[in-house]
This record gives structure tokens, sequence and C-alpha cells, in this order.
């Protein structure tokens, strides 16, 4: 009965997270994960925490992934609003809790995915849309789904039938010549990743922020899942559909996370 | 960087939870408590803990609360899937964990609430309505508007319109001679306090489930909340209507409250 039962990111998930790659000790898509922390915190009302403690303790969790795991690593921020009372509303000024924990970098096997649509679909909450908050009940429910299914993934539709995202990776759709990602303003998360890719991804035909029905997907020729962590990720099947799993645009895409981080240099 | 922060209830919200009202060393609604939270163990995939360990653990905190608060008290009781590895899928078998907190009984006072609708809208989520899971950020959201003008309360609409339930409190309306209160299989919590009313509250002209549009809410006559820790709360305002704290009905549900429940005899 410590005072974390009473942490408000345990008792109400009234909190964000971020998770990160690490590379030798340095990580260099911070600026990027700190801004998207930054409009979260802004949007819930979460005081952010004083620069000072936040670069301290990050630069901790960076030494000790270091340390722990060489060259490559993970690390996971979590940023609730508090230790409070019982209660939803929230208290007028109480100190945020800010909590690292370190695990080392995910094997990025170049194996190209099988995913499927899930049954499951995302709520439509404008209000949370964008934000890597710790709500995330959803994606555990998908996740469980695609793997009773044997998926490696799930792609996820909202409850109005619009593609959004996977359980743990923003979406890219090739369709028409064109490469399409679904705005994230209903649902799903901003992910970082696929901000570098919005900036520095142009590939053939454009890339465009539109909304991806599922009626289209027996004419989308490829697929690409993006994440903080793995980067980009081929997908060579949805459900009974074979995709191309290099399609036209993947070689560049890589090189843009590439220069935009060195841990993505070698996949 | 302790174990707690790898507790999936902290990392996803992944867990559920029951606030209940201890009452002189016992706790007599802990059955539907009970069945409640193993509903939505079942539902969300989380094993239950063993009966001697939930046992052992609630009399702990029972006897906490009593020696903590005397006769009237509140306890809390969060449920996760445990502490696991990164990653939003369940890991197969792992051990749920289990935290009690004891606070002071709210007091309850009599003063009828000032509430209205709040502009925040309850997204709809058919797999995850009904049960007491920690993803409350739109709780928060909304005990945040809810305070910001004003207001005791707010009632929370779904994103289809229909009125489901307040930030903290199940909801019933007086509309054409009876009693109404909102289905809870697209969004909302199913209260215990509710599930009490709908077996032993028999106001005149009957209390039906059905759904309550917003567009209705002028020609509602009365409100009510109901909740397991504050018992039946009468409404006197909606916006700019003031409305009869003391409806038709009202004293036979607090009676029904009270036979089932000894800490509701005295309000």
């Amino acid at each position: 009965m410590g005072p974390e039962a009473l942490d408000r990111g345990l008792a109400y998930g009234d909190g964000l997270f971020e998770t990160m790659r690490a590379h030798r000790g340095t990580l260099p898509w911070w600026p990027r994960h700190r801004a998207r922390l930054t409009a979260g915190a802004t949007r819930l009302g979460i005081t952010m925490p004083e620069d000072a403690r936040l670069d301290a303790a990050l630069g901790d969790a960076v030494a000790e992934a270091q340390q722990r795991f060489g060259g490559e690593a993970t690390i996971k921020l979590i940023l609730t609003r508090g230790v409070g009372a019982r209660g939803y509303a929230p208290p007028p000024a109480i100190k945020p809790s800010l909590i690292f924990t370190t695990s080392e970098a995910p094997s990025v096997g170049d194996d190209p995915l099988r995913v499927d649509v899930l049954d499951l679909r995302l709520a439509v909450q404008p209000a949370l849309a964008g934000m890597k908050h710790l709500n995330r009940l959803e994606q555990v429910l998908g996740a469980r789904e695609a793997a009773e299914r044997g998926l490696d993934d799930g792609l996820m539709a909202d409850a109005d039938g619009f593609l959004t995202c996977s359980t743990r990776a923003n979406l890219f759709a090739h369709l028409d010549g064109r490469w399409i990602t679904p705005p994230l303003d209903r649902a799903g998360v901003a992910g970082v990743a696929r901000g570098v890719l919005l900036d520095a991804w142009s590939p053939p035909g454009g890339l465009h922020v539109m909304p991806l029905p599922m009626a289209v997907l027996p004419r989308v020729d490829a697929l690409l899942l993006s994440n903080a962590v793995r980067g980009i990720l081929p997908v060579g099947r949805c459900g009974a559909r074979a995709l191309d799993p290099r399609p036209v645009g993947f070689a560049e895409a890589r090189a843009a996370l590439a220069a935009s981080h060195p841990a993505f240099r070698e996949s």
C-alpha cells in the first residue's frame, strides 16, 4: 500500500509514455519524443517535469541502458500526473511522476510481417487521439487477438471503418501509385518515426495524409509499418493476399530514417 | 525503476478496480463487486487471484480501514494483469497484482447536485463497455471539465449522443412517468449500486433500461445518480433547469439501497 498505489498513472492511466531507441549512449530522436510528450501533457493538463529533472533522469537512463545493454537499447519513459487522493478530478498542483525503464533493443528482423485487419475496432475519441497516453487496453486486446490468430501484428480500423494503425506501429499503404498514411485526429498515436517519414520521405507519387477506408484494402498493393523502436517494417502478407515486401519507395523510406537516426543505418 | 514500473496496470491501464464502501468491519456488497471484477477479468483474459489470496488481502484491508477510519470507510481494490516485459501482448502466464488502499468514507451530503451535460463525449467501445477497467482518461477529462464549469458532476453522453452516466456515477432519469437508466454495452461502467437498484427498486411506472438520447433531456423532470460509495445522490439542477430533488420513487430507491447495505441506512 505504498504511494505507488495512489499514483494516478496506475489508478486511471492518467499519464503519457514514450518508447525510444537508444544508440551508443545517445538518443537522437529525443527532441521529437519530448515535443510529443509536451504536447500530450498540455492537452491533458499534466505538469511537465522541470527541464533539469527531466534531463537528469534521461541522462541516467541513457547511461544505464548503455551499461546494461551496450550500444543498442530501448528506453521507456512514463510521465504521470502524480500521486493524488481518490477521485477522477485532477488535483490543482501535484508533482508529476517520471519513471524510466531500460531494456534491450528489439531484434529487428527483415522478415516481412504477416498481418490482417483485426475484428477489434478502435473507439473514436478526438479528445485522446494522437497522444501516446497510458490508456492502452485496446492495444492489449488487439495484440491478444493478433497472437491468437497467428499474426505478427494486427491492423486496426476505427469504429467508422477507417484503417488507422497496427497494434504497435503506424501504417503506410501504397494505393493507386502513391503512399497514404491515415490521419490520427480520431484514433491512434502520432508516431515519431511517422513524423520523420512525413518530413523526410518523398516517394514517387508522394506521401499523403488521408483517410484509408477498409474497403480500399483489396486495392492496396503494399503496406509498411513504422515505429520509433523498430523503424520501418515490411509487410509480406495481409490476410490471404501476398504483398510486395520491397515496394517502390521502400529503400528511400529506410534511407530517410537512417539519415535521421544512426540506429537505423544498418537495417 | 522497481518492478512497479513494469506492472501492466501502470504501463497500459491493463487491469480493473473496485471502489467499495466498508461499514463496521464488513463489506456487504462484496459479492457484487467480486462478481463484476470476475466478469471483467474474464473479458480481458486477466487471471483472477486465488480465492485464499483475495480473501486474505480483503480481510486485511477491511481491518485496516476500520482501524484507521472507524466504522465507515472506503476501500479500493486494483487488480492488474501483473508485471510483465515490454509489449502490448499479454504474457501467457503472469501473476496478477492485487493492491488495496483504504480511505475515509465520503461525506455524503444531501444537498442536491448541480450537473450539466459535458462537452466531452464518451467513445463507443463495446469491447470495454460496462467494465470498471483502469483506462479512465475520459473520466479524468470529464471531471476536469465539470470542475472548470463549477458543476458538482457532469453528465456524459456517448459519441452517438446517448446519455450514459456521470463522471463517477450511474444515471437515472424520470421521463413520461417512468424511470430510465441507460444500457452500458457501448460505454460506461455497470455500477454495483445500479445493480442493486435494478434488482430491488420498483418505482411507480417502473424502472427501465433503455437508451436515453440527449434530445429528451428537456423533458426529463428528475435525475438521480448512484454509486457504490455514495449511494443515491439527488440532482437539483441540470444546466439552467431546476429539477425536483425529491422526485417520485426517490424514498423507495434510498430504502432499497438501505435494505441492501446498512451503510446507507442513515442517509
